[in-house]
């Protein structure tokens, strides 16, 4: 993911790209740091699992594929348990072990994607809105998306970082 | 803090800012919500106290100004109570109707400043990176200070979140 540098425009990407790298690489961290057990505790008493947190994220990663217009979802199947309902409604519909190996299969596919993409382009509108509505507001592009992103990982690292001891 | 988004140097300037006041706003209306007893809960069991990360993000944010070199910080004697020590670890020393008036404070002097920066000037370097390491990462920039803060924020707006019933 590494980008040249020599514009100023490539410069603004090149930062928030960077922040990305960032804190996916400190959740990559926390989660690789988790026995089973803690990955199953809850942040805060009643509050969501590590568990549910890592398939939160991944889904909504997931979705940045076609939000961003760099590809299909890899695995959208994850919506059900991790996004349409909260946590423990019912029971886990993937392992650990898979669920840890899609938040790396998607993260990789996202950084392929955001190497394809130009300064221009990150400029340009992200998949929800409309050519219309973007001409009225041209902030919903696709690097408002990567930041609003990126600061929803912070969200929820700030939760998972709770259970260490 | 409007930004003329005429250009696309603009546009990427005013879309990090947007995400800067859309999380600040966030954490304006949760402590806005909480009451002075919510206020001194710990956001999990023998975690910080809501109070405490109050005054650890206002502290950052203080240091925000002489760290992107919009002036002198308004209050430096934050940082013995909420960076330098853990909570809880001596009686707080400033009331929290006082706190959430410096919270405020700082960030509008932040606004304001901000407002005065052109997007070459979020690209130059910040005031702890010396200019002969800074010409060997141009990434240690302004702008990534903002959105480094922007993610600190949110990884404390997610711990703060926890408390609500």
């Amino acid at each position: 993911m590494t980008i040249p540098a020599s514009t100023p425009e490539h410069l603004f990407v090149a930062t928030a790209l960077n922040s990305w790298k960032l804190v996916t690489g400190r959740i990559d961290k926390a989660i690789a740091a988790l026995s089973d057990e803690q990955l199953q505790r809850q942040v805060a008493p009643g509050k969501n699992r590590v568990f549910y947190l890592l398939g939160h994220l991944t889904a909504i990663h997931d979705r940045l594929l076609p939000l961003l217009r760099l590809g299909e979802r890899l695995h959208p199947e994850l919506d059900e348990a991790f996004i349409s309902n909260p946590d423990r409604s019912q029971p886990d519909s993937i392992s650990p072990i898979a669920l840890k190996e899609a938040w790396s299969e998607v993260n990789r596919a996202l950084a392929t994607g955001f190497e394809t993409l130009t300064p221009q382009q990150w400029l340009e509108r992200h998949s929800a809105v409309s050519e219309e509505d973007f001409a009225k507001d041209p902030l919903r592009n696709r690097l408002s998306v990567l930041i609003s992103r990126n600061n929803h990982d912070s969200f929820h690292a700030g939760q998972i970082i709770l259970i260490r001891e």
